[in-house]
């Protein structure tokens, strides 16, 4: 063994060769305490939706700040601390997501519904990065695929679930942020969930791939893209059917379709799946509303109560709604839905606490995916 | 557009109302700037491989601190900041990697060799993420599986590249540091590499996958674990190759696999094609050593020299060792080749400036690879 110091230095690797600091530590009671060394700071906060006041560290003889929340309910966290007015990670944690533009460190509660967040000891899905072309959009495009653990050995054909991103998001943001192989995997292997081939797609009809993935290089994301309302991702959406039917051993019937998205994602779900009124059976919109003007001058945005008066009559089997009371979008939340009353469109709505967070949306895919191809 | 900034607030999102700050800027001289706004602190400093000696920013009046470096060589580089003593990540750059368990921002300058760690537009290849059974470590382990573009459509059979990750790393480590599948697409659309498949493994015995993707949960990766020395790994590898050559479209024969990895996984590649002597004809060695003592009383790394010996009676197409002029296990390697050439087993030996970082292993892939299954 001849491991020497150098190799830290070379590879800028931290491994603490002082008493460990442990951060953040999930108590047995499950409050939850953060620790950073900081000999010289003048004040530590911690900031995040486990804390959603804020939290001032206090510090101890060593120079160790530390906080402890309230118990907090099961779910995946996400924190930043903030030292004299600087954003920093917990240099202790080395989980973190990207959300847009910003990076957070994360953490787990377990228990109930986030023991469906967690990589528990069942079967696994296998997950994969695949470009298709798209020749609606003349682009070359990435997709994350999830296919349900035995897909690879069976004959069988898998009804196939189409998930959306929101703004901001791309084809990585529903498994990053949404724990969604982890949901998929543990709903299954419980027997809750039907196996399932599920697509996540990239919903920005500008962009190939998510920032940093592409040939644009390590661009920064930004939230509202310009072609956010140009309706050529909803047009060019039976590009990503046509491959997923060709390359994978999927059922092609509508009773063995589903699409779903959150926000923008929810958007593109309205909006897709009345523009092929009868091409999906199950149709999930996720904190989402009707954003575009009534007026607009792209055809798939128009005619939009008589769309979903024809996929109304052509029959579908599940229109799921889920929005969080304090969601900014509640208002045209309460106006889509009244647009689906006109039309006599039979939904299921779901009222939750809580914002447009992925907290929320989470849950909608934990609550959806069991109701699909039953 | 009602997108009122409740939803910011709600998904801690930094959209950076005021003016804003651009950092990394890579400027046309190939100089890089870094700028942090940070009015209240009293220094600020940036560490990484960019900044050799470390860099002090300066203050200007709006309190944006800003360091400009030497003009740099193309590279994939990784920084921090540090300000007032406290780690802090370039909150203007959402690009990050995670080395061991630490969390570091990443740019690319470009040009050169640098230009294979791109994302380019040329045809790409499939990344899968995929768990299969080790009956020999009794683990349900993780993968990861690049197949080369046109491989899904062809029925032709494909050779293997199995590439090894170092200490403290997992089945991520080559993709997210070691730009694997970039490097691969590039050098396939430019024909300097045969397409191939390039199966990376978890080169770590106990784990079943990297942290954070395993039923551990968000366990604090190490850099020594203490099975690292137990020979399972090596014992364990007929186990991925047993799946490989049963799961995907590859030419089962000698000749159409290679095996190469990095540091322990450089022992690891001269241990499993030492150990199963006539399975592999294409060998790389990277940064690497014999770590384990002579009179190891695990039967794998017994009579090295014997097996080497048979390793070279048996016949083999490349046997490549590269390695820094300052790396920490250089006279180890020094070592090794002396034991090679007792034997008389014929290696290429390439020797480059620095030490044990992942810019020499990015380069060590991009020479071996055009070198195998010509």
């Amino acid at each position: 063994m001849l491991l020497s110091i150098g190799i830290y230095a070379q590879e800028h690797v931290d491994f603490g060769k002082k008493k460990e600091v442990i951060s953040p530590e999930i108590n047995p009671d499950k409050t939850v305490t953060f620790r950073l060394e900081a000999k010289e700071a003048k004040s530590v906060t911690v900031q995040g939706d486990c804390v959603p006041e804020g939290g001032a560290l206090t510090k101890n003889e060593d120079g160790v700040w530390t906080f402890t929340t309230q118990p907090l309910a099961p779910e995946l966290y996400s924190y930043s601390f903030n030292v004299d007015g600087i954003k920093a990670l917990d240099p202790n944690n080395a989980f973190v997501t990207r959300d847009v533009a910003t990076i957070v460190n994360i953490f787990l509660v377990g228990g109930g519904i986030a023991d469906l967040y967690k990589v528990t000891d069942v079967p696994h899905g296998t997950v994969t990065k695949r470009w298709y072309e798209s020749p609606t959009l003349q682009k070359t495009k990435r997709l994350t695929i999830y296919t349900p653990p035995g897909y690879e050995k069976s004959k069988d054909k898998y009804p196939v679930l189409y998930l959306m991103h929101g703004a901001g998001g791309d084809e990585e943001a529903w498994m990053e942020l949404g724990r969604t192989s982890q949901i998929l995997d543990n709903l299954i292997a419980q027997g809750k969930a039907k196996p399932m081939l599920v697509v996540m797609t990239n919903g920005n009809a500008g962009q190939t791939a998510a920032p940093g993935e592409s040939s644009e290089g390590f661009v920064k994301p930004i939230f509202i893209r310009p072609e956010m309302f140009s309706g050529m991702t909803e047009k060019a959406f039976g590009d990503v059917i046509s491959f997923i039917e060709s390359e994978y051993r999927v059922k092609k019937e509508k009773a063995s379709r589903a699409i779903a998205g959150l926000s923008m994602g929810g958007m593109h779900t309205i909006v897709i799946s009345a523009n092929f009124p009868n091409t999906f059976d199950y149709i999930g919109v996720f904190s989402s509303a009707m954003l575009q003007d009534k007026n607009s001058t792209v055809d798939f945005y128009q005619n939009m109560n008589q769309k979903l008066k024809v996929q109304k009559d052509n029959g579908f089997k599940l229109y799921w709604i889920g929005i969080g009371k304090d969601d900014f979008l509640y208002k045209k939340c309460v106006e889509f839905r009244s647009d689906l009353d006109t039309v006599n469109l039979k939904y299921i709505y779901k009222e939750t606490n809580g914002g447009h967070t992925w907290s929320n949306w989470r849950v909608y895919l934990t609550e959806f995916v069991p109701m699909l191809f039953k």
